[in-house]
């Protein structure tokens, strides 16, 4: 019962970096996202219009979204968090840009500072702004299968919260495991119900492999009609050396699932491995992908 | 379509130690054993009978079976090559034993010394002299997914060999990607083959996490039937710092997805963790387990 083929949202260079320790230089960010590009990632999260005082490791995204060489029929949305990062990003010349909601309320307060009500509030005026624009939106609920501070999220809140990312014209809605807690049956229940709201053609699945979880997840959600994945290359955002990191899942380890499925992403492993061992030359440490540090031992084999 | 219950057979003491580059010291495998038993697991691997030049770090496995203490209920079958190895298994009391065959004749020749047809040959003389002293004997196959020396195996010789094993009186037959290259559509492709000549319930999965694939391969055959996993505490036998380390499957991640599942195992997460935390000091080197790294984390933080 799987597809044919996938496609894979790249978040490495904003997730993923955005929950690294250590800021990387936003040359290096351009080189990623441009050996990205050519390993045939057809998506690439290249940035976010946030405060640097906040997140000082997206400073500079304007820098690397008029660097980048845009490659022809790759999108690369930006993370906008409310009108003034709407107005940046669109003064760089962005035409992709996503927001984020939290299917839960103390994380909500806790990551946005406002109740889930009051962030849909202020999330509808960014999508009607982009909207008029032109500029795509895509709409991220965080939590959808636990949260740090309430444990369990009811799976009602994350249809609701979803619902409302697609009434406000979110093209396609990303449901993220935050804190990567979530196992395939619940994955399973919990697509199945927000697919009731929001067709699953225009559902992303967004895991973390926090307790090693998110290829299962991944497998048991593409088996009933997911079809877009987010990944993160080398596993940034978590250290594999980090006890207890909660990275994205690892691109290369989606990639050599689905190669060896015969479901086509049109990502080249071999390129994608190296783009991810580059920038992890950059900060210092291996990648936190098995299939990253398994194929690179067998090439130190001659193999 | 999941069961309602499986069945974990631990590994690691065995398979697991047997490839750490490090020899623990026999009374730490004692330790171990005996964590692993009052953590719940129904079955512990708990030796090999084969000669210390070749394999140092199970040295002392008649030791080791002297000293643990036998929880009822609990089996503690140990892997045995030949007929001298059965010898002075059933010396030191063993009323289990393990033996085993490859799918591929070039890892037969390479790790056995010998064909396949040999090498069954000389396991049927094992099991009919173990069967005459009520020794209950289990089959593994190795390279059912891949070959490191051969790359693709064909599926039929995995069934040919599986059930050549069964024809000699294995209860049960563990299929193993040795170098865990598999992903999940082939691997329920193989033992759906597999299934055609010994049943279901008499198979076992093991999976090693080379490539990241374990968790989403069980997943996979779960979903197909089989209700036995091989397992291995804190991934023993693959370092989290070696590039390419091929350990297997950490026990934590699986009884991480089996709680999350609603699906029993009889295992307790928390007694398992520490279980696996304490030989890892031995070893000098933090679980090759996500779920026990991130559970860690938690309890650092006070969660």
């Amino acid at each position: 019962m799987s597809p044919d083929a996938v496609r894979l949202v790249e978040v490495g260079p904003r997730d993923g970096l955005q929950n690294e320790a250590r800021v990387v230089p936003w040359p290096a960010r351009v080189a990623l996202i441009d050996a990205l590009s050519q390993a045939g990632l057809p998506v690439i999260e290249a940035g976010a219009f946030v405060a640097p005082r906040w997140v000082p490791q997206m400073a500079d995204s304007a820098a690397v979204l008029a660097a980048i060489h845009r490659r022809a029929g790759v999108r690369y949305p930006v993370l906008v968090p409310n009108l003034k990062g709407l107005k940046a990003a669109t003064s760089g010349g962005v035409d992709d840009i996503a927001v984020f909601a939290a299917a839960s309320e103390t994380f909500s307060k806790k990551n946005i500072n406002c109740s889930i009500a009051e962030s849909l509030e202020r999330l509808a005026e960014v999508a009607a702004r982009a909207k008029d624009r032109g500029i795509a939106v895509r709409g991220y609920v965080s939590c959808v299968l636990g949260c740090p501070y309430e444990g369990a999220v009811a799976i009602d809140r994350v249809v609701e919260v979803a619902a409302a990312l697609a009434a406000m014209g979110c093209h396609e809605i990303s449901l993220g495991d935050t804190i990567g807690v979530g196992t395939p049956r619940r994955a399973r229940e919990m697509v199945q119900a927000v697919a009731g709201a929001v067709p699953v053609q225009r559902l992303a699945a967004h895991f973390h492999d926090t307790y090693g979880q998110a290829l299962a997840n991944i497998l048991a959600v593409l088996e009933i009609g997911v079809t877009t994945f987010d990944c993160s290359v080398a596993g940034l955002g978590g250290c594999p050396y980090a006890p207890g990191a909660s990275g994205n899942v690892a691109t290369e380890d989606v990639v050599y699932m689905l190669d060896g499925m015969g479901i086509a992403s049109g990502v080249d492993l071999e390129k994608l491995r190296l783009a991810g061992l580059a920038l992890c030359q950059t900060l210092g440490r291996p990648p936190a992908s098995r299939a990253a540090r398994a194929l690179a031992a067998r090439k130190g084999r001659g193999g």
